[in-house]
């Protein structure tokens, strides 16, 4: 990468994707689900050799960037960008594109999440070089998961023709974004053998996605402005608290995307790439046991017990399963949840319900 | 019931039956496990209208003394009657049997259970009034339950020819005391007819147990003279603490009931007796909502939860079932169990493996 290279992580989200453990003041990218990184250290540590830590920027909120702050004190206190509250991914994706124009009129940015688990980072590394080059040549690039079964948790992108080649990757013209499919549909994309999962990682010039933003998000773009004027005064903070609250909650997927030209992706198999957006989803990337148990925390006794999740936030807590298959049990100090794997999705229901209800144990 | 007639609830058992809620100091017999009332105030109750408070003595063990007593306090405090630690039933009907003597050579005992659910309240009572006759007559009688399943977790007591008729039931001879039986065995005795399930509960003259305790525990015998002998004096207590370590640990029923003479079975039916020793028993006793669940404490939130019992011992506590049938979750401070209801009987593996590695989770 070169100096006018940027990774952008976006890592403000108010995560109750994986609640009880996940929780609104403390969302997945902070928790420490595997060994001693959390899923944000591992997102910056996943760039070494690639950004050095002056030219990694996080966009965050306001009540998490205490703790981002502390998990990395390598990253520069002024590359943390502040969001008043989150507004989806294209007010994220603007805000930075502004932060980095003033910074650096030729900055490229690489849009990247903090709480997806990449096995491979050899091949991300090297997927990113290629996206960063396509992108200095104006291309809108966005990094597609080859699917490898039908998923109806990610949204897909279809694919079209080569539009060049990248340190020996193929670059492909983005057809058409796809929003999560259900079932019979995802098995039907799988097939197709032109899709790919949206990964939620954009690489791109930041004056070049201004430019689309302009074009496809003029509401947007007129607050970018104010806040791009206002950047270098006293006033920035306040304009962005004031602009904030109007903004229309909108992923950069459905905001540009779609309609932008030029948009390409680099298809990537086999980057061992996985969301982690549920607990099901955990089992793909945590160590099992022999018995397929994937324990964590706490003091556990299993009895006749498999391919079960068993996640224990205090050290002093005994936790003890007999006859159970297939179970996630997450035991926090005040909130316990027992899901059999294949409802895990069902958590949101509960979530929802919370919100109405008993808010605090959100 | 006359003057002499007393009843004797046992309430000593340290209880890890219902582990991880039953516990070394709160046992089965303190737990309020449904509503108001404790297993033991229950039992308590139970005699209303059959033994005045004065009548009702209580054997249990100092650690659980004052809780008890607390529970009860229409009981006199001399009616309980304290071992220095537990040393099986036939301990506990020797030293009532001593006491109840000291007090009333004409004593009749009623040994009842504390721990145990009886549902025909009415009926017990007419089955307690003809024990205590036949008692008078000189039998040792114990209550056998009809079984209604070939249960293997209770003993069985075969049954032979009619002793005669009190209150006009049958008062049967009883053949032989037998263990907890296999699966196949429980089965033939079930088929065979002649056979109730020992629910523990037995009726004598206290002099009438002394002879034949005499006769086949001459060891226990000999100890239970000399507490006679200092029953009076300033002695007592002491003379029990140093002969009690000493005491074979042994039940009743193997200790006397299987050679005595005159031992007599009254069969009761339709009693709503459940012993209620595992997880998988409460399902039995306890109500259940439409959906088969059965709640007790806390906060629950259950999404296609069926058939499942979620026991939570603190009010702000909310667990969260998502997708279980068949499941005992029994949230406590600082343990938690999750068990399939056939594995329920299970426990007792762990708590035998606890008291190895962990006794301080009993």
């Amino acid at each position: 990468m070169n100096e006018h290279d940027y990774a952008v992580i976006m890592a403000g989200g108010s995560g109750t994707r994986l609640w009880p453990l996940s929780r609104q003041n403390r969302p997945k990218q902070m928790l420490r689900l595997i060994g001693e990184d959390s899923l944000f250290q591992v997102a910056v540590k996943r760039l070494e050799g690639l950004f050095p830590p002056e030219r990694i920027c996080v966009v965050t909120v306001a009540q998490q960037v205490a703790e981002l702050q502390a998990q990395c004190p390598a990253i520069p206190a002024e590359n943390f960008i502040l969001e008043p509250m989150p507004r989806g991914t294209a007010s994220v994706v603007g805000l930075a594109a502004v932060a980095l124009q003033q910074r650096d009129p030729q900055a490229v940015m690489v849009i990247l999440t903090a709480d997806h688990f990449i096995r491979n980072v050899t091949l991300f590394h090297f997927l990113l070089r290629a996206a960063v080059r396509a992108a200095q040549d104006g291309h809108l690039v966005t990094l597609g998961i080859e699917p490898t079964f039908p998923a109806t948790g990610y949204g897909y992108i279809q694919t079209g023709e080569n539009l060049g080649r990248y340190f020996g990757l193929d670059v492909l013209r983005a057809l058409r974004f796809k929003e999560k499919p259900d079932e019979q549909q995802a098995q039907a994309l799988l097939k197709s053998g032109d899709h790919a999962w949206n990964s939620g990682m954009f690489v791109w010039k930041a004056g070049r996605v201004l430019e689309e933003l302009a074009l496809h998000m003029p509401d947007l773009t007129a607050h970018l402005k104010t806040i791009a004027k206002a950047w270098a005064t006293p006033q920035r903070t306040q304009v962005i608290d004031d602009a904030w609250p109007q903004l229309k909650n909108i992923s950069i997927d459905y905001g540009i995307m779609e309609y932008a030209s030029d948009v390409a992706v680099i298809p990537a198999a086999g980057l061992g790439w996985d969301d982690v957006g549920s607990w099901d989803a955990l089992f793909d990337v945590l160590p099992a046991d022999v018995q397929g148990n994937i324990l964590s925390g706490g003091q556990h006794i299993g009895i006749d017990t498999h391919d079960s999740l068993v996640y224990i936030d205090r050290p002093q807590r005994l936790v003890v399963t007999l006859g159970v298959k297939d179970l996630v049990v997450v035991d926090t100090g005040d909130v316990l949840l027992v899901c059999h794997k294949d409802q895990a999705q069902k958590v949101r229901q509960v979530v929802e319900q919370l919100k109405r209800t008993n808010p605090e144990y959100l």
